[in-house]
């Protein structure tokens, strides 16, 4: 039974401990946090044990009370899922070394903070035993997803993806555009170097586009196989992986609205879809593939972060074994 | 034990078909829904008997298959929870009747279509019996939940309210405005007058504006209380009432987007909050009050229909008795 | 000729800049500001001086050159429209003293740092030979424009607005929210407070929320006035002020969007709309008043800036002479 | 002196007839309309003749009058520019058929309608004398304005695109999403095809995505050239044709919020950009260029127009000649 700590209670972090607090073989400790507003009192009301991150005496004052501080939740922990905003996390790792505990990482911060950066499909053998893990962004793991099945079944020569993102996430009201695309001002974009730092082989260049929207982050891919695909071919391979799961305009599923609203109707925990959804409108023409695939930024790295535990601990010594309880647990796979 | 089905399957019906599902003195029989499309889909995995009330032989060329037809579900149940598009409902009638069922309707349709609209808070009593109700519709619910307490407490010389209301639902695409706050033509809008079929006695005035946003209407409302109050007695008099929950811009509640989002931290079903959401940053001045409540347009209206169903049938005969077990059931009360 | 300098170059600046440029007893010296960026490079095309009011060097190690510093611009000015970001502007107060010009300051600053809050219909003369004055904000001039006839024509016993707030402008990118209303924090806003700076004796109570729109606000304004008026006596007497523009919905004008529309097709600089829009669509009952107007919050306040400066150098006796010269240079009234 | 009627005085149609009006070897005969609304009132205003294009009693029962039928600005015109919806064009060719008046239509109607579909840059000679000519959308211009100069200068071997889409014109406000990503339908969609019946010989591909904005459509544009090209020799190659704008993230433009409000600087008519903005942050490797630009869909195609015009009539033997005509008119070169 591995002790997990989060530190860091925003959009990601509330979700890992969810998903920690679903596992057999883990037990949350609890959260630490900023401050004591409405999120630290829903995290009260579900049991979870609170830990103050900050000036433990203002957090105190507020309507929650803590249990202790940052150091006390990391002085019970075997490994800390550090979900606090980027570059704060990297001047974490003195205190988690400090205490000698693992870590995991989030896509914020860069590949060299632990030199292993993890996707469950792609490179599980990686984080075997590892002290100091990092979990890729949302974007990065959403590529991986489908092209790692690609790539397994086919081979690629080449990538190109567009990134359409969300500009906040639905709790983030300070961030804009109302009304505007905006460029990620690199082209190419850091993403294809970010899924690199998982599948070093792959070639892949893109670019992204700011759109103001909260829901979920839209990507066209195009991809030239190393060898010819039918249309059956391609989502028979897609639909060995449950972190998929395929949507059809004809379905009535013609935007990110309907992803999300099929995702909450599935009664999953805040309506979360972890899963990457692919659209059965693809095109494909020999070794040319082209899709549309939706990222929920909100919840797809949550299992990849569970399956990183697993890996630290060597508590499963294989990625499909850790995917398997990762997904029962979470009900994954539609 | 009361045998409802479900006539459509959007935003209300869907949500509806839950909250019956969780009654322990109601069955759903199950629901009617015109397409095959990924609802039906969802549905279907939820294990709830699908009819299609239109073509059959259309839907069940779908991936989903129908148990029947409309008229099929209409005869294995006592009531039918009407939640077709506006104007549809009151085509429906006449199938209902012609079986001999009870039906409910949605705010969406007139009041003159059944004679008695509903509000479990104001009028429970009045639905004792009834063959046809109509549930008051969402923004109407609202000001209801947190007006009658008010006048129960103080008495009410006068409201004058503003309704900004999201323009679309989170899963509809096709409404605007993207960029613009547009008026309801009217000036009054009919909210007010819609309170008053609940509330007869209430003088009360509203105008409303469309926003371009989709989570929850935001309201303000300007009272004349008939005798003087304080913040506190507002306050104790709102916290009786487990329909209303009390949010704060002190605990990092500031918009419609954090009040949806502490919602989603409940674990209720599809992220819902059935509450209407009062903010404490209020102002009263003797008489007069005026205070900013949001409404969860998707789900504010659903325990209301099933305590509808419960004085339709005499279930509990008062008010009270049936919310508390509504309550219960959906875990209502913040 | 009066010698005027605009300091700032923001969305109220490049307006005033261009408005004093158009006036036959004015004469603008230039513009200041911080970085020789796009907004620069299309005044320079224009034919406008640029004074950097930061580093210099800075400055000009852009695509565009300036012709001085801030403070060589005010040197050879008579009047500063100061336009720079709240609270900047008071820093500004002791560079305009030193160099004993006069000055005009905008909305976001407080009332007490000029001690004369203006608008040219409500309070023209209290500008006459002042040193220093201050234009109030977009809100609250549009509150005064349509009240300020009102109270002149029937008394106004009372004023309750609500204010739904577009959340940030055309051209600003970072601000939200994208899919949220948000409150004021304050209940009352402190704009009905600020109406009050230029109409001491009007009672007026304002609340505000923000709208994830970029073109306009939208104001529902509940007037209870002094003597009965009928809706030809309303109309009349708005429709003596050029600087109110009525739009109806029969004409197809339901919303911000099509006022804007509108304004751009009536060929002003920038598609501006000086006037408030006021919707024929209002309801009067007696002494009970209720309408809707919008505000161009880019530019209403442009007018009154060179109305101040008129009556800071005596180059007009009374408001209506002044209007009338701005009103004509501008092509205002529709 | 060509007689130029426009009929439809929608989005598109209103900024032709400016255009026209601008030409010193055209004249506006007139627009024609179906309703006498807002839109209406704004023309009279400007002084342009209004035909009612359905019922002439009704309109006129407006606050503006008509000056005749459809039919009677049509007798009066050599060509007529038909800017009605999709669909509605194609019926309205028997009309100028049966008058024997040339005509040219939008993107909107199928190329098979006229068998012509029209570039300045690219074919202005395919229109010379012709009677039916129709210029193709706004994103398919936007395309060929970039992608030709290329063709020309360095060949290409192939050009993959993706476009996001604005969802709705600033005045339109009916249509969504608010806040959610949308598909076409298709992968790949039209817009590649829509671009071949121009340029003929280029293999292109596209996918197209709708974003909540309305402000402009946003591409990213992958082109494998022919031969090598520097970052110099590509921004050279655009740089000879006016109607490209470079435009840079270092000079504040990052969206295309900055890249309107710049327009709006620029003190066009409507604030327009007639020119594709195209960004310096592209990248350019070798035989590989990678761009992002973004497309005014309300005015990009209306210099198009009027080259239409001088084509069909053999105003201009060349389109360079046109081309410097319609630029200089519309002061069109950033």
């Amino acid at each position: 039974m591995i002790s997990v700590g989060v530190n860091g209670y925003g959009v990601i972090g509330k979700r890992v401990a969810y998903a920690v607090s679903m596992q057999n073989d883990m037990k949350l400790v609890g959260i630490a946090k900023l401050e004591s507003d409405y999120k630290a009192r829903a995290a009260a009301r579900g049991g979870i044990s609170l830990y103050a991150s900050g000036d433990r005496k203002r957090f105190d004052s507020g309507p929650v009370k803590s249990k202790g501080t940052l150091e006390d939740m990391i002085s019970q922990s075997d490994v800390i899922v550090d979900c606090t905003p980027e570059g704060v996390g990297e001047e974490n790792m003195k205190l988690y070394k400090k205490a000698g505990v693992k870590a995991v990482w989030q896509g914020g911060e860069e590949h060299g903070l632990t030199g292993i950066s993890f996707n469950a499909y792609a490179n599980y053998g990686k984080a075997l035993g590892a002290q100091f893990v990092r979990v890729v962004s949302c974007n990065t793991t959403g590529l991986i997803r489908t092209l790692y099945p690609l790539q397994k079944a086919f081979g690629i020569d080449e990538v190109s993806a567009v990134l359409v993102r969300r500009a906040a996430d639905p709790s983030e009201t300070k961030k804009g555009p109302i009304n505007a695309l905006e460029l990620d001002s690199s082209m190419p974009s850091h993403h294809g170097h970010d899924v690199q730092t998982v599948m070093p082989d792959l070639k892949i260049e893109t670019a992204a586009i700011k759109a103001p929207t909260t829901l979920m982050h839209l990507h066209t891919v195009d991809v030239k196989l190393n060898k010819a695909a039918t249309r059956s071919e391609i989502m028979s391979t897609w639909k060995k992986y449950r972190r998929i799961a395929m949507f059809s305009v004809k379905d009535g599923v013609k935007s990110t609205a309907q992803v999300m609203d099929f995702a909450r109707e599935m009664g999953r925990n805040r309506g979360d879809l972890y899963e990457i959804a692919v659209w059965e409108e693809f095109m494909v023409d020999g070794k040319h593939l082209r899709y549309f695939q939706a990222v929920h930024q909100e919840s797809d790295v949550v299992p990849e972060n569970v399956d990183a535990i697993r890996a630290m601990f060597n508590l499963e010594k294989d990625g499909e074994g850790s995917v398997a309880k990762t997904d029962t647990s979470l009900n994954i796979g539609i």
